[in-house]
């Protein structure tokens, strides 16, 4: 296993590669890796991309590759694809465009799934991006499609978060905007060539007004992607936005955010392992049976099982 | 308390928005209300619409609420709004609307806000709803506005998923369709009278193809709410699903699912307080300063609280 790291750490894209999908198991081996990888993190610029369905994010993010490629940087592109064990996994067609990329050694792009159908990262999209991170890439993307709670885990895990809009959205489509607009450093609007699009420049701009006073202001671009029109001034904000966090206060306090959600994630997913466990001890069909007569009640077990977790869990001790 | 609780189980209106209200904010009184309610719920209809953004759901839970009050039904609804700190609360015109049946004694309608801005159905929609079961409705509507989790956990509470597609969406809202299609008892396509309604259909159709075989098969109805076409059907299949749950074994299994799921819920709750409180004993500035500099990583820092947690939580014993 740490000969599988280290090949990673230097920039081995088979290993960086095989060492995500142990990460994506959850494997025994997780906390060695992630504990490995760490120190060597913390280096990259990690640029989240969201927005509502047919933003055309896929797009934005090819056009931002290139640019950042141009730039001489090494590229990690994560793209979460919401997972529906009906369908069997969604295909994207844009994501497609942007596998042309891919063959290229400087560009390492990996789709990944969400936590069930519509849920938010999973775990292991934050590991791959930190392992991205202490692997070498210069800027990582992460690529959300608009579906939900992923929009709103994204915050905690990027340094940058681009919002794409488009013009022409229903009513329900704007809520769901006031929603995410919280969390943009960014807000682009996206195939601005459309009509409307100077309507919805003007709504996001009054909502932003809220902010104002604030040491940085999200600024609004517009962009036509598949032109590459606006992709230039996009990708300078974004490095903007990278300057502002290296000199403002606002860069330390996010970082120690994301440090406290992140542990709080970890502690989660260490809990749920522990209740599994003793819910598993407890569960029989006499306990359900009664649950169904409702003899009992959920409370009643949950605190049972609880004390029994507190009780009998054997410490390093 | 006990005696807000019993007045709540007569009926008396008042007294169940207090006791909801006291739920909502989390007070110590929660364990002893639910576990009171518990034995006295379990005898009305859940029945959950969600789908689309702009499908029309406040409209078509409007007709159903008439609809199950000309058959004498003592009705409950709970809308759910997603939450935003920045916006402060969004108001759905819809909404509006279906307030008219408020002034109606045997209607009972709550707004609820989401975990978060686009998370899923808080704990106290769960506790709600059981709440407005035990205390004598004989159906209880849940209404998600469908962006994100929301729509997967309502399937977590409610007896009938209805789900409410319309025609003319993009391929990214298909996507999502597929995602939350796996969550449907009954499928609407509402706006019917709009083109594409036969396209919609026709999709949504090849989708349930794969479900071939099952006890129960997704029916997909066309409605179209505001004139109130297709709601007197829609009412008939929710019943029709109602009577499938009591007679096919299907049932069982969906109400052990979802005691297992709700049991999960409350151990996940009460261990979170427990750990955020060792947390809160753990951080101070030298930790995080040493986690910014990378001398120590949140897998190790999780690990130690979680340690603490087990070792030093007192037990009732």
């Amino acid at each position: 296993m740490q000969e599988l790291i280290n090949k990673a750490l230097n920039g081995n894209v088979r290993s960086i590669a095989r060492i995500i999908s142990i990460v994506e198991n959850e494997s025994q081996f997780t906390e060695e890796i992630m504990k490995t990888m760490y120190p060597h993190s913390g280096n990259a610029h990690i640029i989240g991309v969201t927005g509502s369905p047919g933003a055309g994010k896929s797009t934005l993010v090819d056009k931002l590759i290139e640019s950042s490629k141009a730039d001489g940087k090494n590229v990690g592109v994560i793209a979460v694809d919401p997972t529906s064990p009906f369908s069997g996994g969604a295909i994207l067609a844009d994501r497609i465009r942007m596998q042309r990329h891919a063959v290229d050694p400087a560009v390492y792009i990996r789709s990944m799934g969400t936590r069930g159908s519509l849920g938010g990262l999973s775990r292991s999209t934050y590991e791959a991006a930190l392992i991205l991170d202490a692997c070498g890439k210069d800027v990582v993307f992460i690529e959300t499609v608009g579906v939900g709670q992923s929009e709103v885990d994204i915050m905690k895990i990027a340094d940058t978060v681009c919002l794409a809009l488009v013009p022409g959205m229903g009513d329900d489509i704007q809520i769901m905007k006031a929603g995410i607009m919280e969390i943009a450093d960014i807000l682009v609007i996206n195939k601005s060539d459309r009509d409307g699009s100077e309507k919805i420049v003007a709504e996001v701009q009054t909502m932003l007004d809220l902010l104002k006073g604030k040491n940085w202001v999200p600024p609004v671009l517009k962009t036509v992607a598949e032109k590459g029109t606006g992709v230039k001034e996009l990708s300078n904000k974004i490095l903007c936005h990278k300057e502002f966090l290296q000199t403002d206060p606002e860069g330390r306090n996010r970082k120690l955010r994301q440090l406290t959600v992140e542990i709080e994630a970890i502690l989660q997913r260490e809990l749920a392992k522990l209740t599994e466990h003793q819910w598993g001890q407890h569960k029989d069909e006499q306990l359900m049976e009664k649950l169904l007569n409702r003899e009992t009640d959920p409370y009643t077990v949950a605190g049972k099982i609880l004390e029994d977790t507190l009780l009998n869990t054997p410490t390093r001790d």
